[in-house]
């Protein structure tokens, strides 16, 4: 389906870097949720270069709600949000060299040279922007459900943030701050760290990578598909349709392979009358679906491919080698910008397999549905 | 879409570990391919148990053929393929205690209690037999195309197997030689140790899990979607789907987030007239669309969740804790058994985004149609 | 998604006419329906052909439920029923003589010549089999919600059946008499003078098409979509899907072109506590969606292309016209033995609406969630 | 999918009546297609009302095209159609009773009373502007590969269209005439005396139906899938999300129950080297495949529901019945504007039909694929 993704609540996503506008269509959006459009102001905010360790690009973001919203609450018809481009500098962009690491190559040869390359074109991480406004108009009613998305940068630059808590109540509490700050970390010392080392690779013209872990409390169990809907593979979809993702893994992932069954099993316990598991090494997945622990994981994002240094390319117009050196505003890591669009990802994604698992209107009545259910 | 996958070539599969039979459908076939009846045979060997560090439950995998074949080739038409069960042994499972690891608490919750629960019902790994098979119709189509898809057993037991060769003519003779191999390593003498590993595991009635590393070479440039049909997300989608999977990456994958932008961005280069990379960190794909190189990631398999040790759980019939001790015919390790079950996924799926990308001809005609379209 | 149709609830679709077996895959079922089998083989029966004006071939329908069942309920897994091919006589088939009417050319040059042409390969009218075999899964679920799904033949050789009852009471009789007919009329003396037609066009190696009326009961307003996925979208599509079929309408259908605005609309009053309208030209939808009244449609099936007369064709082998005198075994009019298909397609149509609108648990809840769900 | 229809080739529509924009966003084209922004706006003056018979409210439909298009073609991403709404009055819209015929009780049960009910809401057929933009999109395409598509009023208001002629050549003309007139009829005669009720109807306070007759010229056979995807199931699936469509019926349709199978079939001959049918009773289907012939559709509109007179109703806030008298501008036949919305509808189903069928490549390159490729 290329450009729209999800069963019954489905986004749609266009726009090019430097056209008119970027923007998204919102479907089977269960009627009577509210809109805050100053919480999506403010989700885009976080993910809006504000700092020296962002591009200087700066877009205002001046969304516009153009469908789907009456009286200040969904429909239920399609939303459909509408960003327009307004800070763009075309004359920076060449046609021809193939930037390392971007899609310019790729997209040459798949659109047969009518794609629109000012900028990146269709795959400018500008088109986020429209998936943080999707995420924006869903994360309040999942957190009216008591369902809370998080993310922290647990690696960059060499620099290793602490863990989430395996304590529920703490992790609520540390969720809550990191949906509150400029740059995510758990502990802040470590991230002056990483600051100053994304700083320092500015300064050298270059870019980090990092990985941002993500943890989901408050999600009911028996959610997801055996197999080609788990939870794992539609999470994954949607992460690995961000531009610079380069790896997802769920709970302990990659490191499962150092354990032995006997360690890795989570065991089920009763905490009061709800079944729990006493560790969560499966990331609350289980056979692709929720057993009601946190959901989290990992997603590896790789260095901004946009650094301002003479690399070797070739050029697909002259067909021969040249040096190319990237000028243009960019990032020097991605990996702060990146997070609100995860978690945004994540709210739409879960409350699509919300949909599908209950119906519509279980986004406005929440656990009167999904307990009495059974 | 729950049990069915794919764009314009679909698998959909059914099945119980304990019910008459498994199976799958898949549509959208180009006409003509051949069905090679000995070749889907032999895959479906390379995943049946038969070793020591296997099950000892054996099927036969006497698959049949019900319709879409005629005169050995397909018609274009839905093609399903049926895999009797027979060597069942349902007394071995009980209903209530929740094996740790395994699905049974989450499939409850959401079956309601009407899931089958013998074996593991439609989330046993058995059902990965028919997705071998589909696999099996697909992949002598894509060699015939100059596409070879192999993998190996990277990590497993603390052993490392050496990396895949980044010359495309020995990667070829690796492909071929890990296709014919009953435990596919690249370094033998590591896979021996892998082996007695994984021997010393089921001495302890214990399990380990691994990495499976996959490569896919001569897969045309500019297949794929640039957001959310990416060819990382539905790649990815469709490994998650296997059960025991925790983790994909892509390229350099979660080693990506330790480089420098300078460093870890593929520059481009000329081989003759082709554009290649000097690298290849990202793992053939640039903004979610293929750029000629090896197709390369990386793929998680937590350890077994079956070992035969008394576990802690929860009885989710009587509300209580109690000892699990599990019986039954149960793996080691999957991580051997995993390879042709990647491998045929990933056939699906790049046969499926072939045929999105130049129509259903493409699967017969290769190059004719990929190289003239531009 | 070819023969794959549904949003929530699914079904995929197998076999050709001479293949070892034809069927098809329900997914996304509630699980715990109670899976009657003695009712789908009785529904299958209604399908048979079983008199003069039917086809001589006869097959059991020896239909095999494969997956999806346990302890007699669906698990909410894909269930695939199958139902071997038995009664096959290839030998009447030829390749190269375009049957007029039949798919025989437009599948040629579909499938470039790789088709199975025996017996219409997977064009057949047998396929439809396996339609019935699912709405019998479905069909008891939506009765014991109250929905109930009948068809007569309208009109047949020049002879009309009178109208069903606009009083829903009487409706109710009506459907669930037509349910239990060999030849569902309403009118059985009109019925007799059908089958003396039929039996005349029989005996001159001829054919006859009809018209075929469906009325639904019980099923409750506010299901549907506005634009796309309207009802009569998706029961068209359905309906469309049947071979024969060449017209669908609702209401009053093209009978609406001749009406004023003021005549053909349904006015709104009050029975009791529940709004209902004076007529039903709209059948039941307003916008795309129902309005609680009864959903009624007509469906046009054209004669029977397969006429044992000499007709005049092209031979696509040689490229030459020659003259072609079909042999094989056929109905004269199909027109009976396509009610049960509609009513299943009906069913599943119905079925995948309701859960899209409520949720998996609305199978078996009905009005308890429909009606307090505002 | 609800809002979001196709294949490969996809459309997804949003907007209300009295929203700030409706528009669209299609997908899946091929790169490189010319947009004529002209043709567009030519398109949209065809639906756009312009004359005593249509409603007063008149729309520049001044559309923006906000992505994929770049140097005046297609860029192969999504391209988003943005039309602002201008000449709103809301004030003319009651909340509460429900208009006969019209989906204001249907919307208010599917949404909960969070609908947007002024003029109409989604339900509007303003959107059908999106719909003719989105067709203004894909006909010069479909034009430039000799694909033609035409309609014609065939019946209104008692008065009778003649047909389209049988002679291919003739037909041609036809449909281009067609394309240029404002009340598009074979026969002006007829046209005036149809204008002449419909100003009567309008007199009178009221409304009147009609049947929109439709050819198809050039469209290559072998196009189309037998079951779900036949072309009459994707074409009625169009044409019934278009409001006012009652029914769908392809070449002779509901007629055809009057016929003997040796009368109706329609027989092959050769016509120098193309293979023909002597009629085109099957409307250029068989079996679901288009068969080379012009595809040929008839659709049932039903008389505006909007009528200026007293009404019965129930209004759905107080629970009681009321006389309503609808204000407002509306139309006092849609037959007129409609054609363009179903030449559109069918633009978009065969172009996406057409990719499906042999690729994305098809639309710039036509027979060189289609005729090459068997």
């Amino acid at each position: 389906m290329k450009n729209t993704f999800g069963s019954s609540v489905t986004i749609t996503i266009f726009g090019e870097s430097h056209g008119p506008a970027i923007g998204c269509v919102l479907d089977g959006l269960t009627p009577g949720l509210e809109v805050d459009e100053e919480f999506i102001a403010k989700l885009l905010s976080r993910r809006r270069p504000s700092s020296l360790i962002d591009t200087p690009r700066r877009e205002p973001d001046n969304f516009r709600i153009l469908s789907g919203v009456f009286n200040g609450k969904t429909t239920g018809t399609p939303l459909c949000i509408m960003i327009p481009n307004e800070n763009t500098k075309s004359g920076d962009y060449l046609f021809g060299p193939a930037r390392p690491s971007h899609a310019d190559l790729a997209a040459h040869i798949k659109y047969k040279g009518f794609e629109d390359y000012r900028g990146g074109g269709h795959f400018s991480g500008r088109i986020t922007a429209a998936i943080v406004a999707a995420g924006g108009v869903l994360m309040p009613a999942l957190n009216s459900l008591g369902i809370y998305i998080g993310s922290h940068i647990s690696v960059c630059a060499g620099h290793t943030d602490r863990d989430f808590s395996e304590d529920e109540g703490i992790l609520l509490e540390e969720i809550k701050a990191l949906n509150d700050k400029n740059f995510p970390v758990l502990s802040d010392e470590t991230g002056e760290k990483m600051i100053a080392s994304i700083e320092d690779a500015a300064k050298d013209h270059d870019s980090v990578g990092g990985i941002v872990k993500t943890a989901v409390l408050g999600f009911p169990a028996g959610v997801g598909e055996p197999w080609f809907d788990s939870m794992e593979s539609i999470l994954s979809h949607a992460l690995f349709s961000i531009g610079a993702v380069k790896g997802v893994e769920f709970g302990k992932g990659f490191g499962a392979a150092e354990y032995r069954g006997s360690e890795f099993n989570d065991l089920f316990s009763l905490d009061g009358d709800r079944i729990v598991t006493t560790t969560n090494n499966n990331g609350g997945i289980n056979g692709g679906i929720t057993n009601g622990m946190p959901v989290t994981f990992s997603v590896a994002v790789k260095p901004t491919p946009s650094v301002s240094r003479p690399q070797q390319t070739v050029n697909f117009l002259t067909g021969k080698e040249e040096e190319l050196e990237i000028r243009g505003r960019h990032d020097p890591a991605i990996v702060r910008r990146i997070c609100p669009v995860i978690e945004s990802m994540t709210a739409i994604v879960l409350a699509d397999a919300l949909v599908t698992a209950y119906g519509p209107q279980v986004l406005v009545k929440g656990k009167a549905i999904w307990n009495t259910d059974l």
